[in-house]
């Protein structure tokens, strides 16, 4: 089944989805000889949201589907030449444009780290201006969601989380690939039937409180439902009063389908309000003494890892979660960081670095082309990243030397490790060279690389330990001896 | 030109941008013999976001367009077949979906408060269902934006604030859509190109970094861009030094373009790092001095109300502000909470009230079909906003005795008032009857509004005065007895 292929909803022209700046550089480019001449841009990000120790790469996938795809439409040029800004020969360029470079990207689903380029786009210089904008919105977006959900899912611990936020994401797109990024970050599925549709992702979901305000009284919905759905029976029991009507009607749905041999796959209660830890162990009591230990209690509403680290520190008797807006919109921190730079450009066949100096330190970039390693000890788990030269030769056979660029005087050297490229050809000439991934796979891989290679000290939410972003002597030379120019 | 109607983004099919729940009710119902009964669901919100006083009702267009457009295509049939939930008939009533009820709404733009309805739907029980996450994704994405940007143009008293935040917006939708609710909330552009197309808002921009950093220095950088650009010359001078090189180079650039008679329409700088208020009082003593008096003098970098308030509070000396990712995601409360409730249900003809209670009294909802009038006084000052029954008559030449619901032994009475009511019927019987808004429009409702009705306490930061919602002495009994019950 492709669905994704035939659907309108996935081959929108999103060509336009940029600032406007970089139609200005580009017709301002285009007027100059050299706007053939490659140049290099890195995507990076300067700090882990939520003060963690880590952040899951995400949107890769969406950005591979842009670049193939980007192109103007006569609609755009019309646009375009409406706005008095442009030459004619420039609008001619734009019309016939098709990106013709490379893109280097890191696995999707990699942990990622700050101030490695996660992404690079070789290209000529008006190309790679171009993509700017719609790199940096997916990876943004997608790595936010999926960072913030795999924050979540590690409170829950063990519990499924399930999206439920479509209704309050910034807009269709938001709650459709914020579904995709919470699934890799580690959610079970999610309630938005459009993200199941398009990325096959598992999606569920229960009743609304309309369902029981419809019925004359909370019972006759209940049992209404039931005969419906006596597979996924989960009552949503806080319409009206929780302990006094919503679980001792539940209960006796529970009991007249017992009574009449119905054996339920899944069933229990959901509670959407109130004081979740005290009602969820009220709920436990209840259900356990009418002889339900196997009903299921689902909770929702305002979640995050913060309030199910609380409620489940108080006791709270959860079997999994429903979360909304927290993790949708990654509430206590909207913004993920990533930023596009330049960081080479082409000079008589060489590709010369460049580097941006700023008032603030943490904005300065890491100039030159590159590759980034990730370095693991002889127990598998990654000890470090590290910057080098992209033609520079990283050979762990030997003692290496590193330097932690925030303390260089700290010398590290690394014996018996293992070093693996982060980043890897995804667009070659304009073309995608990989296969694109299904979203559970991307999903397995984070929960692996987590599960296996990561420090548990770096997944704590408190005073995560910082990953150190080393770089070769070599490439910390170059980096030195541009900032003394 | 009516670019929009031909460009394949706008003709998505959303459809199934919905929560599975709302389909797993509605085959629930189709099952039932009276799902063909008509009920009434309002739109309204909790709570204004940060702590504001009032917010600004944005979305309702994409609202209209989606209900009028709502099907179900083959694929989407085939999809939710493959989920084994839904029986054959209940398939084949979607493939035949149409919405025929209708839809009530607040003109957009309105000025609006908290448990008023904002929207109300009245159609059969699963048309009403079915467009629910959609509708509030739309208010809650566009409501948020609109009334956050509201808050940045007053901070930023009488300057132009532009929308620069797609790259950190919460994907495509969230970038387009999100500028449009911006420039209804009083922003006077964006960077973003096809929310300039779509919708006809101005869009602006300059340069990045990397047009500074592709060139072998700042100089020749501005000297190319002066060329191309005379009449847009906002130079970006904080790539290496703002006060040591950065302004210099840009004076330059403009003794050069003065030497030349080069008369620029608009010149002058932006600066998007370190510390705003300090380097733009230098900025300014120094273009001052060189004898550019009218250069303009352009910030960026993590704006808001917030920041914005205090850099001009320390003499900042800002021309203009380019607004990114704290209003695109409205970082500071990134959620608006409108929810989606049942308020009535026919039976034998009539609409009969439906209430919600709740542990938590604020979620207890106000049942029936309800008009809303807001009450002005004579200077025509918006002084409460009232709910009364749908047919009942509100008549202001009497003098009227309201109910203030959250403090009922306060008597409120009003004389010499008018009465307007902010529903009307947008969609009738699945059509719309309501023309299409200019978004120009639409902002230029919202200024009028806050510069002519609402209390000035109502638009502080600070403690901001809270509306008074009443309700008729004939609703607050309705609901009171409901209660009771």
């Amino acid at each position: 089944m492709d669905i994704k292929k035939n659907n309108i909803y996935c081959k929108r022209n999103i060509g336009m989805m940029m600032d406007l700046y970089e139609l200005t550089m580009a017709n301002g480019y285009f007027k100059q000889e050299n706007a053939q001449k490659k140049v290099a841009f890195d995507v990076f990000f300067r700090r882990n949201p939520d003060q963690g120790g880590f952040s899951v790469f995400a949107g890769l996938e969406q950005i591979v589907e842009y670049i193939e795809g980007l192109h103007f439409s006569d609609d755009d040029i019309e646009y375009l030449r409406s706005l008095h800004l442009f030459t004619e020969d420039f609008l001619e360029y734009l019309r016939n444009f098709k990106f013709t470079g490379d893109v280097y990207a890191f696995r999707e689903g990699t942990i990622m780290y700050p101030n490695e380029p996660i992404i690079t786009v070789v290209a000529d210089l008006i190309q790679a201006q171009i993509v700017e904008t719609e790199i940096l919105a997916q990876i943004n977006h997608q790595s936010l969601i999926a960072t913030k959900a795999r924050r979540i899912v590690k409170a829950a611990n063990g519990r499924p989380v399930s999206d439920f936020g479509a209704r309050r994401a910034h807009n269709n797109d938001a709650a459709i690939y914020g579904a995709r990024a919470a699934f890799i970050g580690g959610a079970n599925g999610t309630a938005t039937v459009s993200a199941g549709q398009y990325f096959d992702i598992p999606i569920g979901g229960t009743m609304a409180h309309s369902w029981v305000m419809y019925y004359e009284d909370e019972l006759t919905a209940f049992r209404k439902f039931a005969e419906i759905y006596p597979d996924n029976c989960i009552l949503l029991v806080d319409t009206y009063d929780v302990v006094k009507s919503g679980i001792p009607n539940a209960i006796k749905i529970f009991d007249e389908m017992k009574a009449n041999n119905i054996q339920s796959k899944n069933f229990g209660i959901r509670i959407d309000s109130g004081d979740l830890a005290y009602l969820t162990k009220v709920a436990r009591k209840m259900l356990d003494k009418a002889g339900y230990k196997d009903a299921k209690i689902v909770i929702s509403n305002s979640l995050d890892e913060y309030t199910i680290t609380s409620i489940l520190s108080q006791g709270g008797q959860v079997d999994s979660f429903g979360v909304g807006e927290r993790m949708i919109t990654s509430k206590s921190e909207p913004v993920f960081g990533a930023v596009y730079k330049l960081c080479a450009v082409e000079n008589e066949g060489k590709m010369e670095p460049r580097i941006k100096i700023s008032e603030a330190i943490e904005k300065i970039t890491n100039p030159g082309l590159k590759e980034v390693y990730r370095i693991y000890n002889e127990d598998g788990q990654a000890i470090a990243d590290l910057l080098a030269h992209k033609d520079e030769e990283v050979n762990m056979e030997n003692v290496y030397r590193f330097i932690d660029p925030e303390k260089p005087w700290k010398k590290r050297e690394f014996v018996n490790c293992t070093a693996k490229k982060l980043q890897r050809l995804v667009i070659k000439e304009g073309k995608r060279v990989i296969e694109p991934e299904k979203v559970t796979d991307i999903a397995a891989f984070v929960k692996k690389q987590l599960e296996t290679e990561i420090w548990e000290e770096e997944q704590r939410f408190e005073n995560p330990h910082k990953h150190y972003l080393d770089m070769t002597k070599s490439y910390y030379e170059m980096k030195m001896n541009m900032l003394d120019k």
